[in-house]
């Protein structure tokens, strides 16, 4: 009897594998024959769980997004206010981090050509900007930030920032440490009227 | 008798034509073929002036980043201490500087994958950087920065803050107006204590 199989735990299984590949090599190295190699399935296999390399790719952008989410999410869980904190769960600060942006670097060239996955990228920006914008207003009502500060504008200067800090680190990991990311982060915060704790050079 | 063609020149149309594809339609829409019918050559012209689609790609790359260091030098000619005017110059405020973003994201996914590619990345991030730390101490030279401003601290976040509003409009024009990437530029200058003059609605 043929071993059952659970669907969508097969198609996490593939997914995975093809995020490291993607992080690793970039775009060009997402092949249904590359997956199937290094998960150890036949391509046949590969090909039964996704229509083709564009829904796998699509599936490992969003592998991606949803742990940032999931980072995010304990974040904001244990501290609504914690707007550094929040930040620091997608800057790529650690391996994990690092390797989503790869993915989402490689998946933006895509997106370059596809209004549909422009789309996606888009809402992720923004519901990051909403997040911190949340994130804000908690901070002026637990008196850490004052009233007359201007969230939205605050909201949209972090957004920027954050794809932008990400972009110097990728391609440039040695001058952009994490202590240097931190450290940009912290004084961006600062100058948006944000009291801050703790040190400068914690990771 | 044939035409004489100068090498360059040719190499030259070739990349602008390589430059709009990418730029429209993403990385991989760069093959020979497609750049040799829209440019109205044969494929075996193409392929006479370019080793392979990586050295055609590493060309337009090149093509966006003079274009870019260009605008950049105009700006410093007419007045060394407008870093305002500089860091406009490589953000995507009209066509010509949307392009060359969606080119510099196109080729970052292959990046990823070429220590050569990423290397010449980091150089470029680094360099604008550099040329924003001299335009600060300009800045400072003629009273218009105090001087205990950390200016290599600044230049950091400046040079963070461009690839993220880049970012930011290049996927979402709509919500990131010109205006809206203005203004946060501009309020991120005052924030390094830059005095800037002029309304923050010109594009």
């Amino acid at each position: 009897m043929p071993k059952i199989v659970d669907h969508d735990q097969r198609r996490r299984e593939v997914t995975a594998v093809a995020a490291d590949l993607v992080a690793a090599h970039g775009r060009s190295a997402l092949t249904v024959r590359n997956v199937a190699g290094r998960a150890g399935f036949s391509t046949k296999v590969v090909s039964h769980y996704f229509a083709d390399i564009g829904d796998l790719l699509h599936e490992t952008y969003d592998f991606a997004a949803r742990r940032a989410r999931d980072r995010i999410d304990i974040v904001l869980a244990n501290d609504p206010t914690d707007v550094e904190g929040l930040i620091r769960a997608v800057l790529p600060l650690d391996d994990e981090r690092r390797e989503d942006w790869r993915i989402w670097f490689a998946f933006w060239s895509e997106a370059l050509a596809s209004p549909a996955l422009a789309e996606e990228q888009r809402e992720r920006a923004r519901n990051i900007t909403r997040r911190i914008t949340t994130c804000l207003r908690n901070l002026v009502a637990a008196g850490s930030l004052p009233a007359e500060a201007d969230i939205e504008h605050a909201a949209d200067r972090l957004g920027a920032l954050i794809p932008g800090i990400a972009a110097e680190a990728v391609f440039d990991p040695v001058r952009w440490s994490p202590t240097r990311q931190r450290r940009v982060l912290r004084d961006e915060l600062r100058s948006l009227g944000v009291r801050i704790g703790g040190a400068d050079d914690v990771v």
